[in-house]
């Protein structure tokens, strides 16, 4: 019996997410030197069929920057759609991207924007939509602050500067995730450290909510 | 009247810095790219005399390297010398960093070691040296936040793990101020926001202090 259409279209699917997975961890060892034969290898599929899927690696590339794109900011969205007070909803996405870290395709993921980014081998599109990106996350953080240091929640500052160091902490967490994962996972910090930075003492509150604390 | 010996030895000291100097701009604009002809044109002096202070460009750059070696561990002694009780000298040694990374001379050795490290162009004795270097700045924050939290100056917490949040955050705030320093020096964030990770909030303190207080 030949296959549905349907049937054929799921075969499809499960190959390309095949190759994109290998492709993934490939180029994330290996830089902007791999090639579509390692790929193919990692994969266990013949490069002839890794062909039919993408033009060339440059395209394989592409879709995995493209599905990075695609997946974080639904993932932010959906983090904030978590009911909870402006400080519960920071603590959350925060707690997130940390974890995050901590997972080896999210590394991976991280580990070939850097070496692409170095290389310059990154399309300009891409470079902008990454950006763009990253400048949602850190309004949405931003607006987070202001609105969790109007109710009390979170602790002052200049908002800009919070999530200035918010950051440039993150990228310091990634880079000593992808450099040491190990180390990384040995000492993964502690999401109420990181948040001590947003956390009003008592001191700061008024001082008749400290005494009635 | 002939130049003394002491005052030739100044001249001459005084020419190898002006290439040094030159050497540390360049390199960190250029990178590894940089030639000696870059640094003579910088420095405004022929090739041949920066030929006679150095042989090749390696030598330049492994003089740079040393000089900050030098720097480094001595400035870190003598903020260590700073009077003050673990939670004063812990606030005093970050503050410094991070200030440290607003002033371009800095930056540019942070520029400079950052294209060798990712050119593989660090000879293993530097990378070494350069680890034990950083390494020693961690144990000492190390020692005074343990130091801190025994007298209840320094919040609770692993103090590995408040260690290598620290790292993680100082490598963060380094990468940001050489990739965007006119953007770092607007928002050069307050070394108090970064010492709220180490600030024990009231409630953690015994009651009697918080009603003295």
């Amino acid at each position: 019996m030949p296959r549905t259409p349907e049937a054929n279209q799921r075969i499809r699917e499960a190959q390309r997410a095949k190759i994109l997975d290998s492709a993934r961890r490939v180029f994330a060892r290996k830089g902007m030197e791999a090639t579509i034969a390692d790929i193919a290898a990692d994969a266990q599929i013949s490069m002839g069929l890794a062909y039919r899927y993408f033009a060339d690696k440059e395209a394989i590339f592409a879709a995995l920057v493209q599905q990075t794109l695609s997946d974080g900011p639904s993932m932010t969205q959906k983090l904030l759609q978590v009911p909870g007070t402006p400080g519960q909803r920071l603590a959350t996405l925060i707690s997130h991207i940390v974890a995050a870290r901590g997972r080896p395709e999210t590394l991976e993921v991280y580990q070939l924007l850097n070496h692409a980014l170095y290389a310059g081998a990154m399309p300009d599109d891409m470079r902008e939509r990454l950006g763009k990106h990253y400048q949602m996350l850190l309004e949405t953080m931003k607006q987070l602050i202001i609105e969790g240091q109007a109710s009390g929640e979170v602790a002052p500052g200049d908002p800009d500067q919070l999530v200035a160091i918010m950051g440039a902490f993150l990228d310091g967490l990634t880079r000593w995730a992808v450099q040491d994962p190990e180390q990384f996972n040995t000492y993964v910090p502690d999401a109420e450290i990181i948040l001590r930075l947003f956390k009003p003492c008592a001191e700061e509150k008024s001082s008749s909510e400290r005494l009635s604390s």
